[in-house]
């Protein structure tokens, strides 16, 4: 098929707004992860929702897929043209349309980053308090449903999206939620959009809760005889109620790569790091609970962060893990899991992934959200050695179907993208079909980000 | 056309637990609101699961409507037969299957009402915070998305519904979330099923998360010289950020109808009821500062009610509100809104409520889970005069617009049944389409509760 007549109305609709440059296609054709595919054919910039649908309407005339980006930090591949069409980067619409300080919202477009809108917020008290880490486009982070470090105190974009504006395969723009923190008028548009991953249309307009910016905040980190023992703290902590508003585990292969990459000296052990916010006295009483318990499962080596640079010098070391692990292993590339238990089934998930790890011929650190009962196995192999990815792909298949044993979920907040495609039949037996019901639905002819998610789109 | 075939075939799976007797269709066909309709064909009281698809396969096959049936509180016709059909009782599903309380979540069927279930988990230290005044059933309030007085504190039936077992209009049964506290694996079908009001299938299972007893807790009335300044002060602490457990409005109308009903004498005057829940420190900073931001609002009469039985029987009269202002005026029937607004807006919607009712013909006192920007007029109407009825329409109208006008939802907690079905489009626009589409791709043949919360089914 000739794509040249949609170029052209494309172009008519955007000018040099669209690009068909190699570097730009190559750019938009690459993923942090092993998936892959061939670039996308052309690369949109649009400014408005406006421009958004007239693109969609084009696109569709022509049945030529359409693929969202955001920042480009997916992990499994979710904004890679996996038919080819038209990739549309938000990088233009990255605006702050309005912060309603005594609503605690805001109404952001798609393309700003995380960092960049909780920049604007500083003057106003509050945070937008999602946190995966990279900085991801708020766009990307709701198509993906994120979370991250703060979730287990705030929740994850499923709690933090109030509503949307969303542009649906044929070019027909609705908005989904209201400004109100609850509403019982039909079916949850809002919560169906967040985690589709561009699959049901593009998100052009996002609501966000925010939180106000805590009174008091502390943070630590501790070191633990091994990791079951952290992880045993972990779920004493969560059970206990202690409203932590960070509570992350490294295991020591991750502080290795930690210290080496971020200059850091924090002791050769699993380490559990932490973080309270509230009211002065309500931090110290947290972070007092927190002692007692964590003392005992042989805690030690309390190291505090009571100002602002020690704080934001650990959580960037943390929010580092990622290159510091693919760093400790130089020209290896890694395969991410990202599984979810039951925080009853924690420990016996962690254990059990690292003595399969052990057994195996690769390196696996593993770190986590463990508060949400989170973690991953970043799985370093030699791209050109069969066998290492062999390897690697056989602990993540152990990684999930033991996720799935346990009560869990194959993907805590990575998502689905089509890196995961092959485990989402075991995760949701005839539940995969609803999804791709719905998908046919609001998408019929199949060109809002195929081959993502569902089966056969 | 019709019913023998498909009541034998009924017959022979339930046995005496299929009813066509004259009092138990009457019992059906009841509603607590002026929203009527035909009695059921006929009652089933399923045992299991597997009856509940049996009992879907028969009635699909015979194209009968199907709807399910909890407590049988529902505001807005939820569970009535508008188009016949066989009403699915869940009484006999109302067990509490697994309680995790490691986990703080249980299992349990949706027959289930939230007083049994509390008092199921009160030796666990755990229980489900969603308190809708009534004692519904979890399955009617898991289809209706209900939220009520602690929503402001543990969230609605959005957030504490963690996973569910639903069996879709041609008898498959999917199961949706994990027992993981989080997920990005897809679509949210639980979400999309939370607040389906049973039109895309009957929920057989209910995956519930649970909070931690409070440590402590106290709760006070206190009054105000206007209800203006009782919502000023709402909005004051909400913003603020004092995690209040509970913040109720009642106005001067509803406090004379429950000093009447419920025998108490407290002040005539526009109260706010507060409850405060956290360690014994936590709960008595929450109430000083509390205290001092009422106080601000020419707040006086401060009751404390420290002891168990004193808060039980606060919220007694609370609950029983609803009966006091329909007692207030005998023989009356009620129209009841259900608006909910931005919290900053709250202040606007209650004071040209308030005049728009005493410019009416009719009573209306006004009461609401303010601290969530949602209150509701209890408009009380001679059943048998039209220009009564005709008023208390023209005035839910209103303030179903004032509250789309000010960014808020028609409906804040009791749903769209088909009382409010002809006020959809206003709020959702093509929303509401993209509504009928999932309708239509998980029941094509519009046989689960048809004639509810979308259009034209």
């Amino acid at each position: 098929m000739s794509l040249a007549p949609v170029l052209a109305e494309l172009r008519a609709l955007l000018g040099d707004r669209l690009s068909t440059a190699t570097a730009v296609l190559a750019q938009h054709g690459q993923s942090e992860s092993l998936v892959s595919a061939a670039p996308p054919d052309a690369v949109a910039f649009p400014r408005s929702t406006a421009e958004v649908a007239a693109l969609v309407k084009i696109c569709a005339a022509h049945g030529v897929p359409m693929i969202g980006w955001g920042a480009g930090t997916s992990l499994e591949g979710h904004a890679l043209a996996r038919h080819g069409g038209v990739t549309v980067d938000f990088r233009e619409m990255a605006a702050v349309l309005e912060v309603r300080a005594e609503d605690m919202l805001a109404r952001v477009q798609p393309g700003i980053t995380r960092e960049a809108l909780n920049a604007e917020l500083r003057a106003t008290g509050l945070f937008f308090p999602v946190d995966p880490g990279a900085n991801a486009s708020i766009g990307g982070m709701t198509a993906t449903r994120a979370s991250g470090t703060a979730a287990v105190r705030y929740g994850t974009m499923r709690d933090a999206v109030l509503g949307l504006e969303v542009v649906l395969a044929d070019g027909r723009v609705i908005r989904t939620g209201s400004g109100a923190p609850k509403s019982s008028a039909g079916y949850d548009l809002t919560a169906l959009m967040v985690g589709s991953e561009g699959t049901l249309g593009l998100i052009t307009e996002i609501t966000l809760r925010l939180q106000g910016q805590p009174e008091a905040v502390s943070a630590a980190t501790c070191a633990f005889p091994g990791i079951a023992e952290a992880v045993d703290c972990v779920i004493a902590t969560i059970q206990t109620g202690i409203p932590m508003a960070r509570i992350e585990v490294l295991d020591t292969a991750t502080v290795a790569a930690c210290n080496a990459y971020s200059k850091t000296d924090l002791p050769l052990a699993p380490l559990l790091l932490v973080e309270f916010h509230g009211s002065p006295a309500a931090v110290a009483e947290q972070a007092e609970r927190f002692g007692e318990i964590a003392a005992g499962f042989g805690a030690a080596d309390f190291l505090w962060a009571e100002r602002q640079e020690d704080r934001n010098r650990l959580w960037k070391m943390r929010h580092n893990a990622y290159p510091a692990i693919l760093a400790s292993r130089p020209g290896a590339r890694a395969i991410i899991t990202d599984v979810c238990v039951p925080i009853s089934r924690l420990a016996q998930a962690v254990e059990e992934t690292r003595a399969d790890i052990a057994a195996s011929p690769i390196p696996g650190p593993i770190l986590g959200h463990v508060g949400d009962g989170n973690f991953h196995a970043i799985l370093l192999v030699n791209p050109d050695d069969p066998a290492e990815i062999a390897a690697a792909k056989g602990l993540a298949a152990r990684m999930a179907a033991r996720a799935l044993a346990l009560g869990g979920t194959i993907t805590g907040e990575h998502g689905v993208g089509f890196g995961k495609l092959p485990l989402m039949a075991a995760e949701h037996g005839e539940g995969w079909a609803v999804m791709g019901a719905i998908k046919r639905a609001l998408d019929p002819r199949g060109l809002m980000n195929p081959g993502k998610l569902v089966a056969g789109a």
